[in-house]
C-alpha cells in the first residue's frame, strides 16, 4: 500500500501529531490518559484561584485548549468535544496548563467569562458546603 | 433467619450507616460514586488556595474524612484505604468538604502539613506547568 495515499483514523497516531503544535505535542506526550482514553481536569480561576469544576479531556481535547487557549473538554455525556462556553457564551480563557507528578490529572487556570456552573453559579462547588472546624 | 443476629458485609448498607454521624451520612447520600464506587476528590489548601493533588474516595473514606477531619482516600493501585500522611507525617487536616452540582465530584479545603506531593513539593502540580498567554 502506498504509504501516502491513506486514510486516518481517529486512533491513528499520525493523524493525532501531524497538526498539532510543538508545546500540544510535548505536554500531551507525557500524560497518562484511563482506559477510555480520557483524563481528568482540575480548573481554576487565575485571579480568585476558586476552583470551578472537574471536568474531562481527550487528547483531542487537550491539543485544541492549548492551540486555541479556549478550554475545550469531553462531554462523557454527549461523547463530544465541548467548547466550555460555545452555547452560554460563559467561556473559559485558559493562561496556564499543568499536570501532576503521576501525569493523570491536569490543571488548568483559566480567566472565567461569566459563571462556570451551568447553574449560573461562579462555580461548580458553590452550592453543597459543609465546615468541618 | 432472625433479623438480629446476621453478618454486615461491606455492601450491606445497614452497615454503612450504622456506624455514621449524621453529618456524614447525609453528606455521602447525595453523592454520584463511578462504577468502581469512587468518586474523584480536589484538594485545595485553605489559606493559599492551591490546588494540591487529585485523589479518589470510596463511601468508608469520604465517612472516615468527615469523622476524622484527617483526610483518608482509597488506594486504587493498592486497593485499601490510606490516611494522608500516616507514614510520611505530612498530614491534611481538613476544614471543609463540598460537592459540585451533579454530585461526582468532591472538593476538600486542608491544612496541609508538610508538602502534599510524595515527591515533597507542595502541589503535585509544581513540576509540570506550561503558561499560555
Amino acid at each position: 500500500m502506498c504509504p501516502f495515499v491513506r486514510g486516518f483514523s481517529k486512533a491513528d497516531p499520525i493523524r493525532q501529531t501531524r497538526y498539532m503544535s510543538e508545546t500540544a505535542a510535548s505536554f500531551t506526550s507525557a500524560l497518562n490518559f484511563n482506559s477510555a482514553g480520557l483524563i481528568p481536569v482540575v480548573v481554576q480561576e487565575s485571579q480568585s484561584k476558586a476552583v470551578l469544576m472537574l471536568a474531562w479531556m481527550n487528547l483531542e481535547a487537550v491539543t485544541q485548549t492549548i492551540e486555541t487557549s479556549a478550554a475545550t473538554y469531553w462531554s462523557r455525556s454527549r461523547n463530544e468535544l465541548w467548547v466550555k462556553g460555545a452555547t452560554s457564551g460563559n467561556t473559559q480563557e485558559v493562561v496556564g496548563i499543568a499536570y501532576d507528578c503521576d501525569a493523570d490529572t491536569i490543571l488548568l487556570t483559566v480567566v472565567q467569562h461569566g459563571g462556570a456552573c451551568h447553574t449560573g453559579d461562579n462555580s461548580c462547588f458553590d452550592q453543597h458546603q459543609v465546615a468541618l472546624s
